[in-house]
């Protein structure tokens, strides 16, 4: 926690409030949580935490951001083709980044509660509506590269994308709200089956019409 | 309200309180809601309901029932084969029943925040795990059906139907949470364009594996 100086940077100090949030909202959940919850979780004292935020609101929305940060665009991935890219991408969405201690599942509680929230606050749906279009762009462009080339058949690359980020956003959220732990697998796998065939090129398929 | 000899049936009595409950919790949203709120939408004295209530957890739970039943299995829905059948279905989970003076998107409100909600209360996740099940149940009956004569491909019905769930789950979850008013009508489209294919009996294809 300290530089070599001794002292605490601002940089670590905000991280520390951060942490002591996510471990606050763990705890009490976000429609109990008081500051003083926040502050019992902090190693410093609590005026500390009242001097870089005024409210809980401040506080709380600066803390989705911390959150939203973590789950950034991976720009490493090193992937065979575009089929190999597409899949790690979206396992990355479903399962969240491979970083030693980096519990996903813990985030994503806190992140999913925010998001139900957030109809009752707009900096917060800002947040989650230019997180969302972040996933959804950055998808879109792995399924874009390979529908150049013609690893893909010819979709619309975000209304595609939108699709794979909807049944992963619903299979955590049943994790999560509803306790159903192989939900993200089991989405994961239905996505193989039946919805990333529809890429296969050069291939023709007509629903049958009743009009 | 009142029966013909002017008293008010214990039925009518929690329907009124019920409807009480909905129009705090979309006045208040979940995690302020006071009992006092929902007495002050209540035509009837207040304890009338501490009468069939002890608490707001009994309540809540009881009114989530009481969601929930308005969207119990339409068995009455005529359909000119297992395409149309489905296309209906899906339909309904997402745009609700076409029942006069329902508002499918004022409920959906309230049900997506308990759901995002139900981590922290065990009787609310049981009841939407009943209800989940329920969903998937009803749209997998309507797969099967098609499965068997032929209509449609050989999928695990159980399975497709829960990724249909998800798609519709997130959809509306996007249009409350977010705002993305579209987001129903898309996730839709995409449906059509990127899910159902896959039910095109005696189309083979391959995604080309990199193991």
């Amino acid at each position: 926690m300290s530089s070599p100086d001794g002292r605490t940077s601002s940089e670590e100090t905000r991280e520390a409030i951060m942490e002591a949030t996510f471990r606050a909202l763990s705890k009490h959940g976000y429609a109990d949580l008081r500051m003083r919850d926040i502050g019992e979780e902090f190693e410093m004292t609590r005026p500390v935490i009242h001097y870089h935020y005024n409210s809980k609101h401040e506080l709380i929305s600066s803390f989705l951001e911390y959150v939203i940060a973590q789950y950034k665009d991976d720009d490493t991935i090193d992937a065979e083709d575009h089929w190999d890219h597409l899949g790690i991408r979206i396992d990355q969405c479903m399962f969240g980044p491979d970083i030693d201690g980096f519990d996903h599942w813990e985030r994503m509680t806190v992140y999913h509660e925010l998001f139900s929230q957030a109809q009752h606050n707009e900096t917060h749906r800002e947040l989650f509506n230019e997180h969302y279009e972040g996933m959804v762009v950055g998808l879109a462009d792995v399924l874009q590269a390979g529908i150049d080339d013609g690893t893909f058949a010819e979709v619309d690359a975000m209304e595609f994308s939108q699709l794979l980020t909807d049944v992963i956003h619903s299979a955590r959220a049943r994790r999560i709200s509803l306790g159903q732990n192989d939900a993200p697998e089991q989405a994961r796998t239905a996505i193989d089956r039946f919805v990333l065939p529809r890429l296969v090129p050069n291939v023709s398929v007509e629903i049958p019409t009743t009009e």
